[in-house]
């Protein structure tokens, strides 16, 4: 029932993978803030298809359009729609799927909720809705940027390949987006046997804010952890999430995972950066189970809508993994909010403190 | 700034942990259901501090008085406010804590959001506030049952204790509330020894809907998995969620995970019922990971607010092990999330009368 | 489908009327402000029945009870529950009317809502429901004094009788509620021959804020009129609210009611403090139009249950003008939307400015 | 802070007048519905300026162009975004109000909330932000008429000319929009005087609706008069609102205002087809008060942003009474309101499928 994402940093995402155009509509961005288009085009370009022989070979130029709220270089704290027109949309790969539930795909459960459906790629289950996130979270980086807060990521994980490193500025300088150069090139032959063999491997993703201060979030139902729970599992082919030590937390003792905080300074951060739902002022770690892209080119059963089941190998051009494209998704989603939790608390005690 | 869960089923929760009385009001329950106080009782009674050798031995009757919205035995359609008034809090067990910030805790972190903070016990932190989650889960749970919903849950894991089996009548009969016999009693022996040794240990609680028709839930920014990873995430002491396998799909193909749709039957369930954020008709299943209790009395370092750390033994009556007492909460977790997605297919959907 | 007023001082009533409570949760006050139960109690004391002989003779004590988010005097910045028992209902009065729906009542209206209806009294349509408003406006009226806002209404025209002055001390002296001490009397006469002739008069309830400074507010759907118009409309037996001139300005020229302003001060207030949906500085002016109440002595045809009409005459204490009563509800909910929006611009442009 | 009308069925707008486009996000118009953009398009030909002689000169084609959310000319269920480019923009006018703030208008108060301001127009508060919620009222119509509502509207007022009649189709042939054939021709000529006079002139604008089942809305904060409320006093250049008798009522008696229901039906209707806040099957009557615009060419004082006051006479193609433009605005938020509150209906009530 509902595309928005966040209270007072506000996120609407619309458009289908195949309908004319995929875009975002930012309500809440503070005014006289100066907001470069060049910005969020980078963002966007981060995301794009087409970027190495990793990812998929759709060629989309996803040039963002400002089309309200910005004035003169500066927000002007009304609501600010971005638009990114479709192209290169082979609407004809999809039309030998128009009768087949794509096995992991939201195809059945979408008919069930809709009763309608747009065969042509997942409509708004595709990873180009994603498209508008990225655009909503290069604003709220700037936002924050204000505030001293930063954010970065990376695949810290490739099926069995572990980063062992986090060189944020190294995970931009490979295709996979590892923060460890050396795992980086294992999990990209990794990937590549993947795609060799016409299947797809799962991975983890990273993403860390530093500079967020202690206070912001919530101690009940809106705790910060609560909130990145939901930005990050509201990502397409996300399963689980984290928050600093997460699931490893799961087999140790309470003297070995309280953090503590002296002089203002957090001396251990098992905790991820967020006590009780509310920033502490450690760097906010949160990870992302990303699972194997669904649309592989092996073949595989797949039930009909008329009932009973066939064979199908998926055709055209597909992520082996999606790790790579998730990374600047899960960064722009822990800006958004981080933003709204930094608006909040500025709701709740007026200026910052 | 929100202390509000759902959209169309709003559940939020107010009370201190050692004010006079933790509560809940819940706007959205449809009009007609027989509203059982008993079955509201039940569920408080599951979550009770007191109940076995290894949990907690704070004694609170935690009587759940209704006090609106339901005449006659019948709910009316109007915001259900249900209260429990505080009993057998020892606040003086917290004098000596006045000072200090306590490591793992949400004490510092709420300093610095509020600028004012009730020593006393976590306040709105404490897992005391879980009292109204559950009550109205009790009511989402009545809910959900008139359309064939049923939830269960139970510990599946302790530190290194895992559950091979889920029977989760099972789950009901031991402290742990494990759905595996033999694993429960492990489990209970590892949580003795935490809390021989003023320790406490992690673990990992599952709750599963059975049940669930296909089409709840949404595409987007408001995913059935990520209004569980809210949920979830939102419950005191958690620090991950998972969907499905999870985090055990990172390190799998596309042709191991993509579940197969023949004849509105799955044929698998990696996904944990949930396909694309909207619910796919098989069972939905999630899993959450349970810090260990942040409460020992182990001597830890501990800053002071004025500056310095001290040491510390954190006297009281605490749970060497949440899981048990988790398991309720997120049990009405899951239920106040369908009975949310549910009212939003109704309002998407649903027929005229 | 929601009980909710607000989006960041949020405020969400309870209670059916002849339930054991009515009472209200209140959601987004800041923390570390002094709370006075005694100035709840206060406001609470003007919406009290039984005031005077204009008003119903019934007699409820409504002791409002803190449950939560208040601490040695101190706002927490958690959600604030505050409860008043039901007393002194007498549920009898209400049995003949069981297959009957009263004239000008919600009774048809609420029946055909939910399918059920508790037939004493009006349950959630009563005017009882605005104890919590009142109880909430008392927090929101201690908020603002923290920067100078005040709150202050009266009874401006009963019938014919038009109040010339505004007095607002001069209101709280004289049982009409009315700030011109002549048109008081020939308002208390007015209404003391309705209540004679078993029947009941309607008026004009005006409440202002002054110290409002300019910029709360916004420019489209949540226009500070659009929320003063839910506002006053939200509250029982009104039926029309208009904002500075209202509807007095569609006879005028734009010449006549253009507001000018000079040095950051308003020459004029034809626009009642609000220009394009924001403050802007100059005092806040609202008037609602309450009908006659619609519990009357008199004869009146009503249709019952089964189908046809009957004569019914409605006993009970209820008052003749309701005007006195709505006074400090509508001041409560003035309150809210002005707490609401100046949170709102606190989170738009931090500390105030 | 919020540009969003709505709960289920939500609109929010987007664009400045001087920006490259104005557009709408409506989501959660429920999926399967013929979407015909020439019904779009005909709601938008109905507001657009440059009508008649009695309406601004300014040229806009307003031609919408739908960018998501319907596919083979059926609604899917998710957001549909509409987008208008603006055109025929004469920033030039705007020059020599740079540095004052025009009388009437928000430009104080928008600087004072913002801090920064694009003094183009009224950015934002423009009447053009009108096109927006013109297209969404357009699918709130279409999704309504599946279940019988239908909404009218027209100039029933323009300074002391009222009109008599209330026949829907003679207010679309005349270009007040006035119901009433003669009184439209009494009102073109006021309002030509006005012109003539560099001056405008104020009206009252009536918006019916027919069809809606009784049930409807909600007892308390929500009230159905409540979101009418909000919704008209959303529109820009109003500053009141009556449901029903409204003002009217204040010097009536019980007696005289209470409407009777037999079998189902109303036999009077004072009320507004609105009981306690919940529509009772009866017509839901709004009627709104419009300012005079505040755009005017006589000269007038006007405060400078440096301080101190000029005089000036606002040049440009405005319109000298905005009532027959306003009549398609506040039909279209009559039929949000009303499709939002069906939609909640549903989420109480409704049956599966």
């Amino acid at each position: 029932m509902s595309s928005t994402f966040g209270r007072l940093f506000r996120v609407t995402t619309f458009g289908e993978s195949h309908g004319p155009a995929v875009g975002v509509l930012v309500d809440g961005l503070p005014p006289g803030l100066a907001v470069d288009p060049g910005a969020i085009q980078h963002e966007l370009d981060r995301r794009r298809p087409g970027q190495s022989a990793i990812t998929t070979q759709r060629k989309e130029a996803d040039q963002v359009e400002v089309l309200s709220g910005v004035y003169d270089g500066k927000s002007l704290g009304s609501p600010i729609a971005m638009l990114v027109r479709n192209s290169d949309m082979r609407s004809k790969d999809y039309d030998a799927l128009k009768e087949v539930f794509r096995p992991g795909h939201a195809d059945y459960a979408t008919f069930a909720k809709y009763g309608v459906r747009d065969h042509r790629g997942g409509g708004r289950s595709s990873g180009r809705e994603t498209v508008g996130r990225v655009a909503a979270g290069a604003l709220a980086r700037i936002a924050l940027a204000t505030v001293g807060v930063r954010i970065a990521g990376g695949t810290v994980r490739v099926a069995d390949v572990v980063a062992a490193a986090r060189d944020w500025d190294v995970a931009e300088q490979n295709p996979v987006r590892c923060p460890d150069a050396a795992a980086a090139e294992r999990m990209a032959g990794v990937i590549a046997a993947a795609r060799d063999a016409k299947d797809s491997v799962g991975g983890v993703v990273e993403v860390v804010a530093t500079g967020v201060p202690a206070g912001w979030g919530d101690p009940t139902m809106h705790k910060l952890d609560a909130q990145l729970g939901a930005a990050m599992l509201s990502i397409p082919a996300t399963k689980g999430v984290e928050i600093g030590d997460g699931f490893a937390m799961v087999t140790k003792h309470g003297s070995e995972t309280n953090d503590v905080v002296v002089d203002g300074r957090y001396v251990t951060n098992f905790s991820g950066g967020v006590s009780g739902g509310i920033s502490n002022g450690a760097d906010v770690v949160v990870r992302v189970a990303v699972r194997p892209a669904t649309s592989i080119g092996k073949p595989q059963q797949a039930g009909k809508a008329e009932g009973g089941s066939t064979t199908i190998a998926i055709e055209g051009r597909h992520d082996p993994c999606i790790c790579p494209r998730v990374v600047p998704v899960a960064e722009a989603m822990l800006a958004i909010v981080l933003a709204d939790a930094w608006l909040g608390q500025r709701a709740l005690r007026g200026r910052e403190r």
